[in-house]
């Protein structure tokens, strides 16, 4: 793989301009999933690579991707000479219309999709990507019933938050801005075992014995689909044990109900592979991504559509749709993107990177860090589950953790930011999550910083 | 003011380019709003003002501005030239960070928007920006239950398609992916006065009255929000008349309900303003916005936020968001075109043309077309309303027309752009929605071409 250097040059620091910046965010700038009095954020002076700097001359190591959705890296030479040149050509031209860029686009993610899925439905992001997808099913199938698993993120929209599991759709039950139509089943999940299995092969039989109860008591022929993530991303980078996604697969197909799996997160290479369904060679029905398509270096978001589901709408009009639907712009980047992604072996690298270094660096740091329970993943896609007792598993902090009762996971993501690398976390994990570029050394950096950094978490353990 | 030039050149026809295009387009993309069976879109080669061609050489006078979005015409220099300029700095940071251009868009759009409007979340678009507000108003208010028109078009996410009031929703309640808490009232439309009033002032007062007893009747206690499009948009460019949308203030003010305008089309000079509330001098609470803020170079779409909604989420942590908020390189182009707009006088140019042009030249042809039966609007946003008969007001073609009802206003549409003019229609209406920077002359060339198509409605009056 060629790479951007590891180690950019920064320009010289400008700690007044970071200041201007800083308090006009403050002045005029509202902000997601925050208490608007506690946003506290570091203006950001440029970025590179798997690197990000500030105004003061402090550069990190980006273990975030931001999102999870810089999967080709800080400023890509190719995708920004993409957007520069499809500038000059046209921005945007009304999806009423053929643009080249976006039927490119298209055909590019359908070659790289399995099976018949075929066809492209583009948004803006993965929350809308998710609404048409269930729409979709709803409509193909005739039934107004979906189920997806507590432990998920699927978007802030509507439909999207009402499906996801985690905390974020509580507020939005509570306040009057979710859905009916939805049910939450429990996934398979070995560490924290719901149905008291011990083994991968036992997690995935049990899991599914519990979907096909669930089916039967919600009622088959009420449900149109069943929402994955394929990999879960936030809610835990929860890998499938074998057969799992093969078995829902089989109870979607004895029931008629649509497959729908949410690769935004987990999809181009993030997981090692194009799509993380291509680890168990399972086909969906319809597969939603965004994010890593075109790095987010333009907004952009769809559903992949199989040729059955193509076929319901052929003659009845789909009742859906949005102004930037197939952006030029947006796919001139997704083009840029999957073409230097193939160029590069990217996605190879993010496998490789998985099994050679961060897979082996993190069962090493798990050997000698006591609040580590347990470490997942693949390719550029790991989780570190912290807790304060390996027997008990008890989490370091607990689910839905507030204000108040986060504090030894923030202190060894403190300890990581001090020393220059930026993860995400979640209640009592650390998610590594950088690039599908990085090199080995960073990779190596990553993990000797977190290194350092548990040591505060190790002292939380009974 | 400053413009393109009226009549670009064009590159040399290129057909075998646009057959690979078409057939690209039909193989893998899945189309909005549409049987896909019956898709059959132009290629669009390139454009440039008010103009866009195909590949074999015809250009086309964009009264469409494509989604009614592009108000600054296709390919502005300006814009373009600070997309490749950001393309090169950063185009994506998350909004975990502070962005110079991120805060540059949400202080310049603050200083465009009434009162105490200082706060902006960004969005990808119109749809999630209503999603938002909404969710805002709710949490703000404790209450569940948002009111909006059955004249109206907020979006196709769940939340925004339940808002909805025309056609596009109904097959999404059918299917299940609506949501509850919503409640449909009738605007003003003196044209087809659901009050029976025969006057502006009649059917303002009424229309408020109606919907002071609406909110009486849902319980003022159970009311979040009411949501306008403060000119209503895509169901009939329905301008409200004077004391409208004052009262709608007053009511909101008496029952603690919050008003949402969304301006996702008519803002950012649509309606010859910055903003269409600024002909009535009301503030609303919330403004959403998308299209025009930056004409979908990059997609964008946002909320404007009051100190006092803002101040409800200073410490309580407001439950959504999205990865691409405030995004760098769509922030960049609002900061570009916001600027350019400035320059240049185009919302000033907007009004002019309503007022000089559009206005006076559409009520010229009202006089010599028996077909039409209203011709409303102001700036750059109008509508001609076709009629089998001036005295019962009969449409041309019914309200939620379906295959094989649309035909006499399609043809017309039809008769528009073989000669060169590329429109927007709903039902019975054509719409007039070039971008804010057409010139005088091209405002006549689109009259003339319309004058000429308008013979085919002619024949079907009784």
């Amino acid at each position: 793989m060629t790479t951007q250097p590891s180690a950019p040059q920064l320009p010289a620091p400008d700690p007044a301009e970071g200041r201007r910046v800083f308090a006009e965010d403050r002045a005029h700038l509202f902000h997601s999933w925050a208490a608007q009095g506690a946003v506290n954020p570091i203006p950001v002076a440029g970025a590179a690579g798997r690197h990000f700097w500030d105004y003061e001359g402090k550069r990190y190591l980006d273990f975030s991707s931001q999102f999870i959705n810089l999967n080709i890296g800080h400023a890509h030479p190719k995708v920004v000479a993409a957007i520069k040149e499809q500038a000059d050509r046209i921005c945007m031209i009304a999806s009423t219309f053929a643009n080249d860029k976006r039927g490119e686009a298209a055909r590019l993610i359908t070659e790289l999709a399995p099976g018949d899925l075929n066809h492209v439905f583009f948004t803006n992001g993965g929350a809308d990507a998710n609404e048409h997808a269930v729409r979709m099913a709803r409509m193909h199938t005739g039934r107004p019933k979906v189920l997806s698993t507590y432990r998920s993120y699927h978007g802030g929209t509507a439909t999207a938050i009402s499906l996801t599991g985690d905390p974020r759709r509580w507020a939005n039950e509570r306040s009057g801005s979710a859905t009916g139509n939805i049910a939450h089943f429990f996934g398979p999940y070995l560490y924290r075992s719901h149905f008291h299995a011990t083994t991968e092969a036992e997690e995935s039989a049990r899991a599914l014995a519990h979907l096909a109860e669930v089916i039967e008591f919600e009622g088959p022929a009420t449900i149109a689909a069943i929402l994955l993530e394929t990999v879960v991303g936030t809610a835990g980078i929860l890998v499938p044990p074998p057969g799992y996604l093969a078995g829902v697969r089989a109870l979607c197909d004895t029931y008629g109900i649509v497959f729908i799996a949410d690769e935004v997160m987990s999809g181009f290479g993030r997981a090692g592979e194009w799509f993380a369904v291509d680890h168990w060679g399972v086909t969906p029905d319809l597969i939603t991504f965004a994010k890593g398509v075109n790095s987010g270096y333009v907004p952009l978001g769809g559903v992949i559509v199989s040729d059955a589901i193509h076929e319901t709408f052929r003659e009845v009009v789909y009742p859906g749709g949005l102004t930037y639907s197939g952006h030029p712009l947006a796919c001139a980047a997704a083009v840029a993107t999957i073409t230097a992604m193939k160029e590069e072996g990217i996605v190879e690298n993010a496998a490789r990177i998985g099994e050679d270094v961060l897979g082996p660096g993190l069962r090493e740091l798990a050997e000698r860090h006591p609040s580590i329970g347990e470490v997942r993943g693949l390719g550029v896609f790991w989780a570190v589950e912290l807790v304060r007792n390996r027997e008990t598993r008890e989490m370091l902090v607990p689910y839905a953790a507030g204000a108040g009762q986060t504090g030894p996971v923030d202190e060894v993501v403190a300890g990581c930011k001090e020393r220059g690398m930026w993860p995400v976390y979640n209640f009592n994990r650390i998610h590594l999550v950088p690039p599908c570029t990085i090199t080995d050394d960073e990779a190596r950096q990553g993990l000797e910083i977190l290194d350092a950094a548990l040591d505060a978490a190790d002292k939380y353990v009974d």
